[in-house]
């Protein structure tokens, strides 16, 4: 990699910028004639459809001793829309195509981060435009900052996984607040399409690629942000603080928040406190434009774990609610959107086997998520390789999903029983080079066989099913409450989310 | 059973009349000063919820070669909202407490038609309020008058399956118009409530029960319905006539209308003309009230067929698609309503063994019902018991599903022939008297094996996943356009639809 001139940055900056704008054709949506919005919230749920919120308030209920539900927060906005999700190249979409869509209001291609289908052009998002009309800008997420559906409201990158180049577009961006998970390759990730990587730079920046990358990381501090990293410095941070990015303490896989599950209630920051501290800091006379991603709801899904998805929901929910009580304060100036980028899992609250009953209180013995279950597992293996008893697995899974605990009502039949035992073999036995056949893949996905028997029992016992390891086309709920609401109901596309946000600010 | 005076029945008939209205909290749905709607069209797909929509409207995008959709008439309504279903007694509700939450604003128990939950007291139908506002009333269906869904709006009866005394209950509403499948037990089912059975004629009706049960079809002629039962008469029938029973001439299982599916594209009457017979009925100066129900996509969801269900949903989509046009001239008057009463089968667009991959065009390769193909296998059996050969099975899915046709891209993988063989000898072995364990409903609920796992792996290889026989908890969405049509948006429950449909016509 050579470096390039500020002439020839300069250049490949004003074609990265002819921004193309398709729009759709004409609808109800493009008469708006109303103020524009001074403060936005844009909340997704990843993998949030319709069930997964349902299902947290079919739980609540349940605990709550109610045969109906308890609502979420984000049920009480009183607008209510729909949308498809489709990718160009597929039905069933991803995250990084459903963020672009749900960021630039044009359909990409599977994997696409802010740029058109075929890879070639840089699309303009909502966060960018709301930046340019003087708008500060807040990217929170409970994944990593560089992560699909966030890096959709900042980056251009042909694909999601070139993480790298995505945490430069990051500090590029100017946007005010960046908060959640972590970065995963500030250093380089072996990704980097040398061809681009020059556009990921800003004019006039004197960057040297002879030797070595720049450290993202370092080099937003180049950029004038500030690293907080500690609950400490969060809580220091108040009113007037500018260009931050905000890293959670504890990160676990993916460089992602802990499963709110896995916490025992004590969380270091929450999604919520993220939410509320974006509020102090980018709240000015100009407004604000903020999206918020609960992004393991997804992951859980995929898992097929009820009981985390639960969870997880109701920490995005107490987030929806921080910007809720903020509406309530400027009711004639905010709009909070809160949408989802697909579904996950094929969730749906009912189960052949449990027919026409449900039991969501039991979710509750669940103890730890898939994830850390698996991770026991895993040590339990290492521990007794050659050497491990079905005994052993079955006292795991009543201590920590209460399975055959006869105090919980949780009895297994002899079927759960032979499933259960069946997995814990295929755990033990199981190694990356065993050919997994297609009903293997039907039975565990790409998870640990015992954890996801587990999380298949509960939930089935809870009356709770799953089709799925993968994303489904379900249309997608979104609610919306204040300024332009009118716009978000009816059933349209993903696309006509940023489409309608756009033309609630283009005339601010 | 004996004669009851004129002057008990009267007073039996005033306890009747003695409504519970539970209204909830106010809400903003109590605020509705605007024009009452003169005509009002409530169509409820049984069964019906996201996913079914979605994937009728997938499959055809699927079959114009789009990668998107193709959006049904239905979802072309410009509101959009979404309610709870569940009943006093169960989360997950059925038809008979599903209708009557729909028709009354009252949650009641499971198979409750018309009654509290107690099933006691007999709860006003909107049906009825509009009849008494002086609107005409329509009641259309594709299954019989006296199923569920329509009774609720007419009916009052401590149970759904006591068919004969629903019957009577029809004709004694003095609504203007029935429409669709047949009546179940005009002589009487063997379940008559002695002590109740006198509630079911009205004032003055010179009724001897001694000898026997009137027939309920002659008691609606001597209470002046005109039978209709043939497509002859049906065309016949013009502006002006008033209170007539129209039965499709051809009826199968529980006296419906037939799967379209199995009509080679030519139906006697489609629930499309019943509706716009209706609208030429029912029209006059003081308006009309419609339900028009589309009640076999939820048995069809029952057996996980989804091309069956697809063809349901898009015969339900016609009759939508008449009030649509009925709506373009009467813009300013009408309000029409596009509602379900529960999901059935956790229909989702995603199966984990088809990962991220969709065909939505292949299900046209199935050319009859569940219904139908149950029918051959078990005339199959009868003619070769104790003889049978798994190529003549694998023959028929061919032939009726494409599975097995290399030609149309549906080769059988090893798991799936597997799955098919087993079944087959599943269905020729199986007897009522056998029990059938955990496994075997999970893989076949109560349907033929062969029948079921051919709908199955149709489905799966079409990317459409299915959790249960049964019905699930999923809230239903409901799409609105026209006069009040703001009063069914957001996320509400199942009793409020009434609710706020009698909030609009109550100042008529």
């Amino acid at each position: 990699m050579t470096r390039l001139k500020p002439i020839t940055i300069s250049l490949m900056l004003a074609l990265t910028f002819c921004f193309s704008n398709v729009f759709a054709q004409p609808s109800e949506r493009d008469n708006y004639e109303g103020a524009s919005p001074k403060y936005i919230f844009y909340f997704i749920g990843d993998g949030m459809g319709l069930s997964q919120a349902n299902t947290a308030e079919a739980y609540l209920g349940a605990i709550n001793n109610s045969n109906g539900i308890k609502k979420l927060k984000l049920n009480t906005l009183p607008k209510q829309g729909f949308y498809t999700t489709y990718a160009t190249d597929r039905f069933i979409t991803g995250s990084a195509a459903a963020g672009t869509a749900l960021s630039t209001g044009v359909k990409t291609s599977i994997s696409t981060v802010g740029m058109d289908a075929k890879r070639q052009k840089p699309l303009q998002t909502i966060a960018e435009m709301a930046r340019d009309k003087g708008y500060k800008v807040g990217i929170v997420t409970s994944v990593s900052l560089d992560h699909a559906t966030p890096a959709s409201f900042y980056a251009h990158q042909p694909t999601r996984s070139m993480y790298y180049n995505i945490s430069l577009d990051l500090s590029k961006s100017g946007f005010n607040y960046f908060a959640g998970g972590g970065i995963k390759h500030p250093e380089g990730d072996g990704k980097v399409d040398s061809k681009n990587i020059m556009a990921n730079f800003g004019m006039g920046e004197d960057v040297d690629l002879k030797d070595k990358l720049p450290n993202s990381i370092e080099l937003a501090k180049k950029r004038g942000y500030e690293f907080v990293n500690s609950v400490k410095e969060f809580n220091k941070l108040k009113k007037g603080d500018d260009k931050v990015i905000c890293i959670a303490p504890k990160l676990v896989g993916g460089k992602s928040l802990p499963y709110f599950i896995d916490q025992n209630g004590k969380t270091d920051i929450s999604l919520a406190e993220f939410t509320e501290k974006g509020i102090e800091l980018l709240n000015n006379k100009n407004g604000f434009f903020m999206m918020v991603e609960g992004g393991k709801i997804d992951w859980a899904c995929h898992a097929n774990d009820a009981a985390t998805v639960i969870q997880e929901v109701i920490q995005f929910d107490n987030a929806v609610s921080v910007a809720l009580d903020f509406y309530k304060k400027h009711p004639d100036e905010t709009l909070i959107l809160v949408a989802g980028d697909h579904e996950t899992g094929g969730m749906a609250l009912g189960f052949s086997g449990s027919h026409y009953h449900s039991d969501f209180a039991i979710l509750q013995h669940q103890n730890l998520s898939y994830e850390s279950f698996s991770n026991l597992i895993s040590d339990y293996k290492k521990n007794n390789i050659r050497n491990y008893k079905v005994e052993d697995g079955l006292a795991l899974v009543k201590k920590h999903f209460g399975l055959g605990d006869a105090e919980k009502g949780l009895e297994l039949s002899e079927f759960e029983m032979q499933q259960l035992k069946t997995a814990f073999d295929k755990s033990m036995n199981y190694n990356k080079k065993m050919k997994k056949d297609d009903q293997f893949y039907l039975l565990y996905g790409s998870y640990d066989p015992f954890t996801t028997t587990a999380c298949h029992i509960l939930s089935q016992k809870a009356g709770i099913g799953w089709t799925s390891f993968s994303h489904t086309a379900a249309p997608i709920p979104i609610r919306s409450i204040g300024v332009g609401a009118d716009l978000f109901t009816g059933f349209f596309d993903n696309t006509d989310v940023p489409k309608s946000l756009m033309k609630l600010i283009e005339n601010k």
